[in-house]
């Protein structure tokens, strides 16, 4: 810090006690844990389903391999988690997917993991909060009689907390968290104990429903390909994972181990819990059918479409616990919190990943400003926007909804992996201690392994689910694709045209004297400022101009001019038909013509208000003249302002805005360990 | 013109030539007529139908009374003739009513004169266009079955080429002005010869109809009363009356007397054309009703509510010429053109208003600017707003819209006779002339009678309409009204704010020196103009000031600005939390304090670019630094544009948007006329 004067380090140090920075204190593992599995540990609550709604396709003796699925789930899981705790060694700087695609694989790579990143990120939103509504449905029946507006409904609400900045506070987090965890152990317990030891038989609500296969005796390719797709869904179980990856920063030290343990434990408890709901499922014969209203079938009759398919999880919970008991409704409700929460993260997560993105000008730069309000802003618009265009398209049915999502996931998964594969490569190339090298090529094994598993459920999921609606996703990605290559290329093109030549000075018309115009429209207070402020930035030639629109008014102008005794010369520009901007400007560029190596300074004096209706009756004609002035080579503009007494009023509002606490505090840790720590690589 | 050195003469001289004023050409009479005569002349298709509708309400029998009714009218438009050629020739400014009103009766009659008038502006979009549709209908059925679609589609198309500028001609206005008049009259002769010399009886669509009275047998008050609200329905045949004097400016010399004999012989036309197509339906037995869906009957059946009523001149018409003949269909078109015609002079007189209201600070300043693209546009997209509002409301329905529609036209036209009686009170206090007194003293007793009768007029159309919508227009009235009250009230304050104290030099803290900083993110072509320009303007303290949120681009920029041996100081401020505008508000305020007597100048580099999305891309920070530094007491905010090369681009539709021509070019006359050579009064 050596390079701060006494100002800006009083500066620092007073906004180090600014208690709006306090949330950025490190997570200890017991916050961060749930901090980060909101994300993957709520998917429990929809994933199992969605295998079990598959396998259905083929009648209900196809959800006997429901167990083998789960543990194709459960080795993926194990694949991805192992692998991303070589990530969270490596790059402890958490930049995440994009940072390590981008390192190692290339821009390209980098800004395809960016693009799957945000889609997904939209479609986190709009997933889990339509799983949360049909798993609040499951408990309040009016909630999903109007799903929709329900689901758009929380959106909404999630939108304005965050646009206000509400912050994520740990607690806020955990205890939800582990009110859905411990939940779904003691079910699990409990269901088991149950079964088990008091040899009672649950029975789902469900139980007794009978299912008309849509396809009768698949075999062969068909069923391969059919327990491929009920694998691709149950993969939803994977979403979030990554997510530690990106927030290393914001873990208690050791970081790199605190965050590559809690992964593991976060990795068990989601599989565990997997594996737990599928098999109660299982045991209480709970049965989904991919189109409920003709292939359920009750009594002989299909179920119709008045029927609601509530969730798997709730039909276990109604079995084991009983439906519409406590522990029903409990869970019912810390499962749509988990939920709503996971979808919260997104709000974090997206304009996080868009001031990254913003650094590496491939979005507007001013995302880039870390805390800056209005860019946060919209990205948070954007995102809310996007989910609630899929929620409303797709009637806020998560079955469908999920068809799009594991895309971006293992696109990213994958791309990532592949990085850090190179990474290693990289590494291995110049070191030279053993234990190091042993260490790199187990991790090399580890992430290759990864990158392979992970690409082979990629090519699955887009082969199974293309038509279904992955196809969205794809599209989606080559849209971010595309703008942000657009921008990009714009930024450098400009980049290119304002380089520097070399030399000391190489600004082509270098002006070498100034002549200064001050704007005069009468003798008041802000004229008398500008023209004050503009004799004293002395300047080769200093005159006011005023534009007579009114000769009474004009003439009134110059006679208080002289009795004044303003040591001004007063110019007077006639314009019969009372514009403004053109007189000037046509001054101006005539100034240029007739000596061009002058350059013009032009003072045009302004209010400050404080009202938004004030802009509206003020400075409009100024606004207008600097627009146009701008446009003209060789001049420059001064606002020089004079502050009403309303001004005072905003002045308050800038000030709380500041205040405002950026979405994404907690979980992207303190700012120095991400900035000036940065590992290997990149710059 | 003394006062123009030569640059700006050299202007005006090359403005005089441009192609785009030569619009600005005075009319003559024969031109003059159409454009200031659409809307009162237009006014004959929708008034006759509703004397008759009123009278329907006592039973067909009242008809008869529609002769002495039509009487009424003619006295009154002669009176209101008669008074306004009196204002023509006092006001040859074209100042009208707003500015006699506020001349001669103080600001709160001038302003209630100008809110009544922008409430008329709006309803004579509604009532005309409502009216040409239905006319339109009578040919064209398909569009009278989506009225209220094609009323606000042709609103919406008006609007749009208001915007663009498509000027007033002439000749635009000529053309179907004169047809319809031609028509109208043809009407008259051929029905009169019809009816008088060959003996034929001509019969109206609905002359084998009966109308069923909403009120049987009404006799003494009730009736008086319900001829009373014929005869204020029938006065819709005024409204327009006074544009002519609005307009002097723009008729050939000599100006007042060629405005008088314009009004007389519109007035003329007028009443001729009222009286023939009363006349003319009598004969044909029309039969209109209030509500024609249950009150017209026909085969001893009500019509019901499918029933379309036609105005009264397309039955005429029909009648004389024959349902569908090619002189039905033309009187029709040319009826429908003449009213929207008739829209379209509210599209030019009420930014044209606004602009005069601007000049006396009842509405925002900008507005007052001629030909200001974008003031005029909102005025335009203001009207335009609330004319579809109405229509929307009312479904497009003239009768009903009529009810709102005369009370605003009556307050004008008395406030307005009754200044000129105060007008010609104070001339006559000081003229010595004896043959002057007598034309002044017989001017007086013709405005007084004029007042006189239209604030009888005004009394009776709010006693017998006030329920029936006036009531609408009376509250449009009290909104514009206050709205106004409370611009000139905060520009007073602002006024009296920032009013100059007396002494030559006189703000509080006159700083003493200055210090210039100037932003420096990169050293490229922007911020090399940027360090230029400040070291032109020769200030007592020069440094380039960068804010550091990456450290590896703040130790190259300073690399840089060694190697190129750039001769200012470069300070640097951390930002930890890559804010850009804290650190600097924070430097700047810190410098404040430290020395209070300098002042500060910042320079920020600008790009300067072509198409709307770029201004995504670049200068948000610079915009959103801006805008908090004005805030900031003793600093003044400079712009160094760089032009990026498409801001190129930007230039060009800068230009063509100068050649925009604002509406109302043609009735406003030419600009030297209006400005100069105003007579007594006002300033």
């Amino acid at each position: 810090m050596s390079k701060l004067t006494d100002v800006p380090k009083r500066i620092l140090i007073g906004r180090a006690l600014r208690s709006d920075r306090l949330g950025e204190t490190l997570l200890p593992k017991r916050i961060a844990l749930p901090v980060f599995a909101s994300d993957p540990l709520s998917s429990v609550a929809y994933a199992p389903g969605e295998v079990l709604l598959v396998l259905s396709i083929a009648g209900v003796s196809a959800y006997h391999f429901s167990p083998w699925i789960a543990v194709a789930v459960v080795v993926l899981m194990f694949t991805v988690v192992a692998s991303y705790r070589q990530n969270v060694h490596a790059y402890p700087s958490g930049g995440g997917d994009y940072e390590v695609a981008n390192t190692n694989l290339g821009p390209k790579a980098g800004l395809t993991v960016a693009s799957a990143l945000l889609v997904d990120y939209v479609l986190t939103v709009a997933v889990s909060i339509s799983s949360g509504v049909e798993n609040l449905g499951s408990a309040i029946h009016f909630v999903v009689e109007h799903k929709v507006a329900c689901a758009i409904g929380i959106i909404v609400l999630l939108t304005l907390m965050n646009l206000r900045g509400v912050k994520e506070s740990g607690k806020l987090f955990a205890i939800p968290t582990y009110v859905f965890v411990a939940g779904v152990f003691i079910m699990i317990a409990w269901g088991t104990y149950r079964g088990m030891v008091m040899g009672d038989t649950m029975h789902a609500p469900t139980s007794d429903f009978e299912i008309k296969p849509e396809h009768e005796g698949l075999a062969g390719f068909a069923l391969v390909f059919l327990l491929l797709r009920a694998f691709s869904s149950g993969c939803a179980a994977l979403t979030g994972v990554e997510a530690i990856s990106n927030g290393v920063p914001a873990f208690r030290k050791p970081k790199s181990k605190n965050a590559a343990s809690t992964l593991a434990l976060m990795g068990a408890l989601a599989v565990t819990m997997f594996c737990g709901i599928i098999g109660l499922a299982m045991a209480t014969d709970v049965k989904m059918a991919e189109f409920p209203a003709k292939d359920l079938i009750h009594d002989g009759v299909a179920v119709g479409p008045d029927y609601v398919q509530d969730p798997v999880i709730s039909q276990v919970a109604a079995a084991v616990f009983g439906d519409g008991t406590f522990f029903f409704v409990l869970l019912a409700a810390a499962t749509a919190l988990v939920l709503f929460l996971a979808a919260n993260t997104a709000y974090n997560g997206f304009p996080l990943l868009g001031s990254i993105l913003a650094q590496d000008r491939y979005l507007p730069r001013q995302l880039h400003t870390r805390g800056d309000r209005l860019a946060f802003s919209n990205g948070i618009v954007l995102l809310a926007g996007a989910a609630v265009l899929l929620v409303w398209i797709y009637e806020a049915d998560s079955t469908r909804l999920i068809q799009l999502y594991i895309v971006g996931v293992f696109v990213s998964f994958t791309l990532s992996q592949i990085g850090m594969v190179r990474h290693w490569n990289r590494h291995l190339r110049t070191e030279k201690d053993p234990a190091a090298r042993r260490r790199m090529i187990r991790s090399r094994a580890i992430n290759a392994f990864g990158a392979f598993f992970t690409g082979l459920v990629l090519v699955v999921v887009l082969a199974t689910k293309f038509t279904h609606g992955a196809w969205v996703a794809l599209l989606g990605m080559v849209i971010f694709y595309g703008t942000m290559t657009a921008i990009r290329k714009h930024y450098d093109r400009v980049a290119e045209e304002i380089a520097a030549d070399e030399g000391p000075s190489d600004d082509s018309v270098r002006p070498s004297r100034v002549h200064s115009i001050v704007l005069v429209s009468k003798v008041h207070k802000p004229t008398l400022r500008a023209l004050a402020f503009a004799k004293l930035t002395r300047s080769d030639k200093l005159e006011a101009l005023s534009i007579s629109v009114d000769p009474a008014e004009t003439k009134a102008l110059k006679e208080e001019w002289e009795r004044r005794g303003i040591n001004v010369p007063l110019k007077i520009l006639d314009s019969p038909y009372r514009e403004i901007t053109r007189p000037i400007i046509d001054y101006v560029k005539s100034l240029r013509r007739e000596s061009p190596r002058d350059a013009i300074s032009v003072y045009i004096p302004e209010y400050v208000v404080g009202h938004w209706y004030e802009h509206l009756l003020h400075n409009q004609s100024a606004l207008r003249l600097k627009g146009r002035l701008l446009f003209t080579p060789g001049v420059m503009v001064t606002s020089v302002p004079y502050q009403l007494r309303s001004s005072e009023l905003a002045k308050e509002r800038a000030k709380k805005r500041q205040e405002w606490n950026p979405p994404g505090a907690v979980r992207r840790g303190p700012v120095d360990d991400r900035r000036t720590k940065e590992p290997s690589g990149k710059r």
